[in-house]
C-alpha cells in the first residue's frame, strides 16, 4: 500500500481528486491544503507527497521546502509535483526541493497514478510534455542576487528599503534593476516583475 | 437532463471533476479549457456553464465576457462560477458578467451539484462562505478610470504610454497613480499593483 498525501489548495477539487485516486486499490490517499500540509505530513507519514504547484496564498511560490524538511526519526516523503510547462520557475524550484516526479497538469489523471507508483519506488518520473519547461528553466537569465532584488521590489519595497535589507548601496540596487530589466527583455521595472511572476521565477 | 459545460484550465483536474459530475443521472457533462470554451459553447449549447475563475493565461482575469456573449438564435447559458472569498475583484467581475451561481472552492463538491441544479432552473445560488468576499467587492476603492490606469501600468506601460492610450496628460496619469497608491494603502506603484492583483481587481 502506497500512502499518498495530496496537496492542493481548493478543497472542492482536492476532495474529488482524492476520491478518484482512492479507486486504485494500492493507494491510501489523504489530502491537505498547502497551509495544513506540514501538520498532515507529520500525522500521515506518507510515502509520496503529490503537490499541486499552484498555491492560493502566494502567486507562484508554494512553500515546497516545508514538504521536504527533514526531521529527526522521519524519512521525508518522495515528492511529486503537478506542474505546467509555462512556468519554468516553479519547475526549477521543485527540482531544487528534490522532487522526483513531475506530472503535467495538461496530462490525463491516469498519468498522475503512474507517476505516484514510480516515485514510490524511488524512481524519477517526468512527463514528456514538461520538457520545454525544463529547457526554459535551464535558461533562466537572472542570478540569485538579482532574483532577491526583484522579489523585494515585487513586494513593494523601495530602492532604499532593498538596499537596506540586502546591505547594498542605492546605486548598486539601481544597477541590478537595470540589468534585470535588460535581461528579462522588459520595458521597465514593473514589466520585469510581471514577466518574472508569469514564468514562476518570483 | 441538464447540459453542463465545465470550464477549467488544468486538463487533469477538469477530467476528474467532469467524471465526478457525470455520476449524477440528471447531468450531461462536457468540459473545456478557457481557451476552447467559446467554441465548445457553440457546439455543446449547454444549459449551465460552470467555470473556474482561475485562468492560467492571465493572473486574475478570466475572459468571462466570452462565456456570456449573446449570439443571434442562441440562448446564452446560465453561468455558475467557482470562486474564492479572498479575491473579491473576480466575484465582482462574475456578477457584472451576469453569473447566477457562486460556489466557493473551499466547499464540498456536492455543493457544486446543488448549485448547478439551482442555476439551471434560473435561480440564484450563492455559497454562504462567499458573503465576506461580496462585501469586500462592494467596498472596492478604485474608480473604473483608476483601474484602467493601473491595468496599463501593470502590463508595463510607462506614464507616457498610459497618457497616450487613455488621452490624458502626463500630470493627470501621475495624479491618478498617486490616488491609487493612497486608496489601496500601498507603499508605491508596484505595491498598489501587487495588492490589486492579489484581490483580483486587475
Amino acid at each position: 500500500m502506497i500512502r499518498v498525501l495530496l496537496v492542493h489548495d481548493a478543497c472542492l477539487v482536492r476532495s474529488v481528486l482524492a476520491e478518484w485516486l482512492r479507486r486504485e486499490p494500492d493507494l491510501g490517499v489523504f489530502d491537505a491544503s498547502w497551509h495544513s500540509a506540514p501538520g498532515s505530513l507529520r500525522s500521515v507519514r506518507p510515502d509520496v507527497c503529490a503537490a499541486d504547484l499552484d498555491c492560493s496564498d502566494a502567486y507562484g511560490i508554494p512553500p515546497l521546502g516545508e514538504l521536504c524538511a527533514r526531521e529527526a526519526g522521519r524519512t521525508p516523503p518522495r515528492l511529486l509535483v503537478l506542474a505546467g510547462a509555462n512556468r519554468p520557475g516553479l519547475l526549477k524550484r521543485a527540482a531544487e526541493a528534490g522532487a522526483l516526479g513531475y506530472v503535467d497538469k495538461e496530462s490525463s489523471p491516469e498519468k498522475l497514478v503512474r507517476g505516484i507508483r514510480r516515485v514510490a519506488q524511488g524512481e524519477r518520473f517526468i512527463d514528456d510534455s514538461l520538457g520545454f519547461g525544463f529547457l526554459k528553466a535551464a535558461e533562466m537569465p537572472l542570478t540569485r542576487r538579482e532574483l532577491s532584488v526583484l522579489s523585494l521590489a515585487a513586494e513593494g519595497a523601495s530602492v532604499a528599503e532593498i538596499a537596506g535589507s540586502l546591505h547594498l548601496s542605492h546605486g548598486t540596487v539601481r544597477n541590478y534593476m537595470a540589468a534585470i530589466t535588460r535581461k528579462t527583455g522588459a520595458r521597465n521595472r514593473i514589466d520585469a516583475i510581471r514577466i518574472s511572476q508569469g514564468e514562476g521565477w518570483l
